[in-house]
């Protein structure tokens, strides 16, 4: 079995791989991912929802500053320019909790799903971040790919 | 039922809550998570890990400069001197996958479970980075505070 | 007339000043600004604002993070660990416009204005990004201290 | 009267707008802002000019990161790559205080008017900060687009 | 004698020089730096070099990351996007050392020398970090560009 | 021998080492590194030296900038709260080439060498950059630690 870790050479080291030969398409990534909170902590956020939203607000705030730092974050990912970046929340009353779901789109030469995916990680942390006074045990989950267009390797969808 | 939305203001506004207050003492927190992967994308991290461990390495890395990070990352969290960082990573091969357990040190006013947090999140999207050539379905799931001491709030232990 | 730019050494170099023999005391500063819009894109964000606030709330966002960011934005300035930030935003109907007022704590050796003031502009800046569809006109002002205390050199009110 | 918050979604929530289907052209914005500070500030940073003018050039050059750091610090700003920053500083005896003035082009599928007025305003919050020392009045005003062209909305002066 | 400093406008006010009329190129950088260390130092590094390369392989993390944040270090260096980043490490036992060589590529307008020097600069500060406490002496010295082409003004090679 | 790599943990991954043991004392550290140029690139900045300036001051802003970006920079590095960065550069006319100076100071619990060496680097890259149109063939050397005192270890003088 040869295994393709593409983001070491020859001598194991880690590298950016060279996406220069690659064409420029347009690229999609859908993430998702969950938070798992406690009744109450689910209640404070819809109460608050019906009114204001802050905690929700905030998160896509979050969530769409984190998908921009990726190449920052994350060692081998290339800088790139996203054109777009949605973001929706869905409540989960039977959980309860939370699911967040980031959609990135660029013209570009790589793809973009770690964007989509950090996106996802840093909007759920920051709800976390401001329930974890109400609530000490959530657990967020199910960070995954939902679909990806665009790239040579093909579409992919969960 | 009266929930303490903390970061929000009289006006549901977001606020960084005023920790100047708080007593300066010792604070650790405890935070791991875990990503699944194919049997083949298992394979290929324990080989190459035998040899140099590139990808955990990395992700080490990755993980110790994300919980850095944090308040650049996540709105309401404050700006701290982390006085320690420490990782460890499992090989869970029934699953397969790795679990990632970081361990974030302070000596001031604020708890430190965003940063432990925030360093398993980039610290496991930066395996996934590393291993998307090979699998496209890998979940990130199970990221969760393992245990906290130093905060007026009284020590948490899952 | 000697003028005391202390950001200047004797070589007229620029240099982070020395506050190590600074106390630590407990610092706040007020800052604020206001944004000058059209009739059209103030009734737009208060219909908006009825419902769920999403604008004033972004702005709110980027003023603390932003004011977060100061030591990375403003050469001289030195890294601090803000204790706290709040902020408010006034409808000014007759303007008509919108007045951003953040407050900045710490227990430091140095004083805070400049995180209050980047707070203010970052968050005036952000309305506006979310205003120039509607209008081109817009203009940021009287962005300034409204008061200051905890400092060696005595308090400032406006 | 129906107006366009082209950042919020259907459900007010926050995005970056899709900027996939603009055309690349040639953009350029044009900002300015004053500062307005007191006599003997004022005399300080002209003295100190005539020799090595260490206020205004350190200005210059936080306006020039301060611009690139725009898609870090906006919320909704796409990362783009500025070709082109400069910077032109004027001296208002009769304010007395500088007007800072930023211009900043592209290549590229959407404006930088946001660019060049986040350049000002750093700039401006830069000269500030070094003259705080001396003048704890100051006031920074008229941050404005002053013309804009490129874009399919067509060319702006003010 | 004319000397072009491009970085300077007709006032010698530092800029942005204007790549916009520039040719997108292929373009590559090689750069390369050496530190010195003491026998000790070098044995330590070597001998967990046979294990699991740690130091080394940190190293290698820092100067990708480190060359991707070139335009936010550097005043004047444009943003770009990166195409490709590849490390290289060469023990030297008779210095004894180590020499770090990166190479950058882009499609774009300008070169990437500056990426390739911070890469390497900042990559061999990491290998500094990681051995001051056996070694306080150490010495980084030669940063320099190997070769360059794909740019208006000739390929160059030391 | 026993070499002590404590950035190592006993599975031989990188951590940030626990400091919080450590007592806070006054730190401070002197490194200097120096750029060798053409007498061409010399003169230029020498000529624009009498007048403004502008690229010795541009690399000062830069140093210090850099040296407050240490702990983003480098993976190990402690976050912490400079107290003082000051600069100096030496005109090297018989090399020809600039020494850059750099000495920070901390009331802390690390030491502040690697704070004092990213300003020297970054600050010497800035020169390079700016007179890369001039000369290809620059060589950055004899980057290193000068001084440092208030550490366990005892002061060092090179």
């Amino acid at each position: 079995m040869k295994s393709d870790l593409t983001h070491l050479d020859e001598k194991k080291r880690p590298k950016m791989v060279d996406v220069g030969v690659k064409e420029e398409t347009e690229r999609i990534a859908v993430a998702s991912g969950i938070i798992e909170v406690t009744p109450e902590a689910f209640e404070a956020v819809k109460n608050e929802t019906t009114k204001k939203g802050a905690v929700l607000h905030t998160a896509v705030i979050a969530a769409i500053m984190g998908a921009k730092r990726t190449p920052d974050l994350i060692p081998m990912c290339h800088p790139l320019l996203l054109t777009s970046i949605n973001c929706d929340v869905e409540e989960l009353p039977n959980l309860p909790g939370f699911k967040l779901i980031v959609t990135c789109k660029l013209k570009g030469r790589t793809g973009v799903e770690m964007e989509a995916l950090t996106g996802v990680s840093i909007g759920l942390l920051t709800i976390y971040d401001m329930l974890k006074a109400i609530d000490k045990g959530m657990v967020i989950k199910n960070i995954q790919l939902e679909r990806k267009s665009g790239g040579k390797s093909g579409d992919f969808v969960r």
